[in-house]
């Protein structure tokens, strides 16, 4: 096997302009890794340079990922090696095993976004008791959330953005408007998710026989994302937990976040679909539709596309559609990106 | 094609013991009434005399599902004729077109198991609001609501059942223990369903191409089966609306109900457990499950599989799992009809 | 855990009459055990009295597969145990693993099914070349190939009987007429499966996201069923091997073998359907169709539907479809014992 | 509802450069139209300037396929409109449909791509024969068969190109480098396609139930993509039929041709995959694959993925896997429009 080639030196990287930014993805052989080079490989102002890979280390991307196009050798994780190569890093590996690899790019001085749950959580303590000790704890005071829609100008100057959950992107999307305004009472959530969402680790719970003809909650008394959304939520002023219980639904790619809002106020359908205008006018990423959203809607897209409705009961219902890969991970990755190189947040997202 | 051939006659059906009632389906080319079919035909103690199909008569039916291998001709309609080759009948009519069967068939003194939704709804206000002025409004006093676990008693002496829809029975199932002790100060209801329950007419809805690799809400302002739950749970005290949303999920049949409970008093989960234990400790068809089922635990059985929990903010979980056209239409049909004609509940549901 | 209970101690096993045998399952984890407990459960003339597992030992089945509805505990493989309590065992352990384990069994006097691969080739060279060693070449000479259709004498006299792969019932069953009158020059199998065929092992291969909205073929230069076809054509006099090529398919249960034969004289459709129609005149579980099956057509049924046609260029097509689960493994097994006992080869098989 | 907005005049048709034409898409509601328009919509160089639709004029298409996000309202067909705002027309109408739209637009001056199968057979005789008769003869002298890299020249200076069936492409890709060496005695070619195939009507063929957990032959005596594929061939020197059979499979987008090949000589499969190789050595979409490709691997991509391998017996075995509606449809006709137009053949196409 040849030595991973340099994507510049590859003939065939569509690189539109001059590139303001030399990047490489440091976990490429997972479902959000791998999307993650794809779009940076088409990315028309960034260079890809490099991949790395734990245990698919010599293998080129595009043998596991054909359709994917990319041409290049994913390499063992070596931080100084990579400094040489690339100014920015993206980081997709499991919760707890990302913290180290971003230490060791953040000392090399990469800037990163790391899509791991790693530095999502601002309170230490609730980090420790869904994943334990932390692996990095003095960087998490350079972290910022990254859910683009609402810290845009933080992620802007950031050196290290922690990219949100694929649930919590949705949830987030979908009840941020009503509780910036204070409208939240009560909030149930209901999402169903893509088997890619589960990563690509081969067991019993992701076998074809286990998933095809089948729908089942899961995690129903606590699930990881959760105390994401609960921060957010808080931060925009929300005083209580949101319920929240994700389903495994038999599809690869989309989730769809079912949110039931008991308003703290009389809200009708009109205002709270006005209210969701106003909030979302000016997003490139965020869709409101006349109809709930099916998650083909934004397959393969950075679409959020949400439907607000009334329940005959009053109830505000919001249903929010994401790519769980695309807006869910990589493509809000690439998104926030874009915001850190002063490029324009749509670029290289189709 | 011949002439239709006696279920009696045909050398095949596997009765074990002497008939005690000679049936028909009325209906019999759709989803649920092939089913009901299927399950009469190899009924030990029911002998299938008759179909019936509005469109496909002429057809035999294991010509259109032959895995159900049952070796009959569907005939077009004619109660008269029905009326001396059976004496009960199991009518499976799109709603609206099934009142005038009913009546047809109960004037020649059949006993009917309806499963469309013509006579579920008591309220007559309420069932012209959804599906407009009713065909037979003179038999709705003598129909029985066909929610086995809840009104067994007046399905074994009635002359007419009307089996509930798919998504009140999982509905009611995981509601009725904590509405009947006066638990339930709110609840939503988000329920998944296969694309079996949508019905055998071909749209754009039921194409393949719009259902895989989707999700979505649909009816969120409302749904026909949403004023069937709350009769029923009114009935039982609980004194609000129920917030019901479908979901289409991409299989084929398979239906979930996930609901989300305020409780109207502090209720931890093993107290829950208890009530919902206790509650159908002796029921064949209903199973309390140690995790979140799944509908592939339940495929092609009668039974519901439920899962009580609770959420970390305290909120009660109730996920049931059911076959939409087992539990959810003609597996409920042929329980009911056991208990019509004082056999087994469980006969011929193996 | 308690000790698992004896079928016949459980209430419900639902006997018709008096038991003729007690059998146990050896390996009933997998995909096929299981199905094979499922069925001996419900089987009125066969009493299942006990399950092994090797790696789910101490579970119950109904707890791995709640639709099966069988709730017995699986013990870890005792064959002196087994022998105080059955007398006939089918085995469903993995290539290489089950013959030791019929071996154990035979020892102990116990008839026995094995769905392994281990007793099907007579030709030791050629086992040994696509398996390696044989565990137990000495019981070799007393296993009969278990094709129903092929070999009814043999298995019903039998202490072993091997039963056939998958595909191999499917391939031969299509091709065993024209086979039988020396009417094949050359042959092609394109077959399809649904995953479970591929067992329940989570790999790369079976993971939900390498099946779904795929398709493509494997082991094309040489599948370990192409000699139990070969076998078995040659034993009817075709002189030549088959290409057989099989492909995975994004659905659970189910097998197609599309077969392109080149006649060896002129052919026509009508002459070819009649052959076959004669050869499979008084079979219960081979169906003529009048048009291409789908594999729907016979999911959870012992069933294998054919349907044969000619090309444009004369080409003879035969199609043959199966579940991969019962005539392709669990229900030809049953249908295999129900011979050994002498009872009614369908006895068991709805 | 607005009148239909130029492409041009719509913030956002992200065009690269200047562009070099104007395109229109007629019948653009189907799956291959708008997949066509959305590929153009984001072709750097081409400008789309409108859309017509038979039933859905008056709708926006991302209405329809919200993930193409093509903002453009679809029209009514008018060409001597279409020819003021367009200098190139794709056309996706039904079959017989098709001809007299290019008819009008040839007449107006405008170069067409026809996706539809009106103008691929040279022999009128048996164009007739598949589809009756020709709706505009005048004009089948001037139509170029559209597989691209057997037709690049007369495609370049064509005035009118007919794109070929999705199975054609595949299975005369695959079979081409053997044919125009005189290598195949005889061929078979079992295809599988995806639904987005069967195309966009619903009917009891297309049912999500139907197609859901089966698969199954169909056209086994004689599909029409058959005479383009033997036309084809013919003309690199085959001289014999080949005996094609397609199969639907339950998946979206996505066709695998498995060809069988009796090579007219020994041909080791070294020397095959030598001569694929020398064949595509220069093509940009079609690529060799060490392994059997799936469908999976070209899924949203203009490729053609190509295995080359030898039988134990012999026989020369070739898969050739694409996406349906790309190479099999609108991706190969915007390959057919940069060739018409003198851009790069892959402009636009990802």
């Amino acid at each position: 096997m040849s030595r991973p080639r340099s994507a510049t030196a590859v003939q065939g990287q569509p690189l539109a302009g001059e590139p303001v930014a030399r990047a490489c993805v440091v976990g490429a052989s997972g479902f959000a890794g791998a999307l993650a080079a794809a779009l940076l490989w088409r990315h028309p102002r960034v260079s890809l340079e490099a991949l790395t890979a734990r245990t698919e280390a010599g293998r080129r991307l595009d043998d596991l990922y054909p359709r994917y196009r990319v041409p290049l050798e994913m390499e063992p994780f070596d931080a100084e090696r990579l400094a040489g190569l690339a100014d920015v890093a993206m980081v997709s590996h499991p919760h707890g095993a990302a913290a180290e690899a971003v230490a060791a790019l953040r000392a090399q001085g990469l800037r990163v976004v790391d899509l791991s749950a790693d530095f999502r959580l601002h309170d230490l303590a609730v980090h420790e008791r869904w994943y334990g000790p932390h692996g990095a704890p003095a960087l998490r005071d350079e972290a910022v959330f990254g859910l683009t829609e609402l810290h845009r100008d933080e992620i802007a100057g950031a050196a290290l953005v922690a990219n949100p959950g694929c649930y919590s992107t949705a949830a987030i999307l979908a009840l941020a408007p009503l509780a910036r305004e204070g409208l939240v009472a009560d909030a149930v959530v209901d999402a169903k998710s893509g088997v890619s969402g589960a990563g690509r680790e081969a067991n019993e719970r992701t076998h074809f026989v286990s998933v095809d003809e089948n729908v089942s909650a899961y995690a129903v008394e606590g699930h990881r994302h959760a105390p994401e959304i609960d921060q957010e939520l808080e931060a925009l002023g929300l005083g209580r937990r949101v319920t929240f219980v994700p389903h495994l639904v038999p599809l690869d790619q989309g989730l769809l976040a079912s949110c039931y809002v008991t308003a703290s106020r009389d809200l009708g359908a009109d205002e709270a679909v006005e209210l969701f205008g106003d909030t979302y006018a000016d997003e490139r990423f965020v869709e409101l539709a006349a109809a709930p959203p099916g998650v083909r809607d934004v397959r393969d897209t950075n679409l959020c596309r949400i439907h607000v409705a009334a329940a005959p009961d009053g109830r505000v219902l919001v249903f929010a559609a994401i790519d769980n890969l695309w807006k869910g991970a990589a493509g809000q990755a690439v998104q926030n990106l874009n915001l850190m190189l002063g490029l324009d947040e749509a670029e290289g997202l189709g």
